[in-house]
């Protein structure tokens, strides 16, 4: 998914460039395809040549990989960025960040938390009330989920 | 990682919250303490008992759970969301973006682009170099990045 964000198209970049076998690489290829990342699409039908371009599910995953090397890079790079993001214009590094869409804040632990939504299981209900109480200082509950 | 995240700390609670073996979890728990996300902390003597909390890095992990979740649920959740992101003051739900931190921008394609940064090796230079051609129109060259 890097590689294809990046702007690879065709089997044989994503080979070369992954250095990833290619029976395993065809094989998630169409994992990707099927899950709804990737189309495959056809670009020559003499002889048949196929590319894989990305879904809107695909291109919407750059916001993931972009989080991703941002942590990536804060906590593992001692030796500097090999991919740096920049502002096309200005070239200047860019620093992201994850905010509040409607406000613009940044997401901070005690200001935002994660609640059940509309489809969610018993179990995390059951989680969350847990979690909850444990976090106010009850530390005498057992975890004991309902069995699914 | 989205359980320590959630706010468990103990090997029970992991253990009954994702349904995975013991012994694979141990195995997992020991990979984050040795990749530095989480550390085992010693709560009890008599018995000794281990509880596991989230280092500096581990917390920042949050931001790609977050940028995660919001893509799943955008993408993969026709029968809603199974937990929501809320400001706790006001229970309103959250939308999460990622921003340039200097100015609130969203990371438009047009406008942000990954570029090799100071620790970058010749593969990513020449994987650089020639998706800009690539995407400059260039369709003739042929992908052969230098060997490693």
């Amino acid at each position: 998914m890097r590689d294809a964000l990046a702007g690879f198209t065709r089997f044989d970049e994503f080979q070369k460039s992954s250095g990833v076998a290619p029976n395993i690489l065809s094989r998630r290829l169409k994992e990707l395809v099927e899950d709804g990342l990737l189309e495959k699409v056809c670009y020559s039908t003499s002889p048949a040549r196929f590319e894989y371009h990305l879904t809107p599910a695909g291109r919407d995953f750059r916001s993931v990989i972009l989080a991703l090397a941002e942590w990536g890079s804060t906590h593992f790079s001692p030796e500097g960025r090999q991919m740096q993001l920049v502002e096309i214009a200005t070239q200047r590094p860019v620093q992201v960040q994850l905010v509040d869409s409607d406000n613009g804040q940044p997401l901070a632990l005690e200001k935002y938390q994660m609640v059940p939504g509309p489809a969610a299981s018993p179990m995390i209900h059951y989680r969350h009330d847990y979690l909850q109480k444990k976090h106010a200082g009850d530390h005498t509950q057992k975890f004991a989920p309902p069995s699914l």
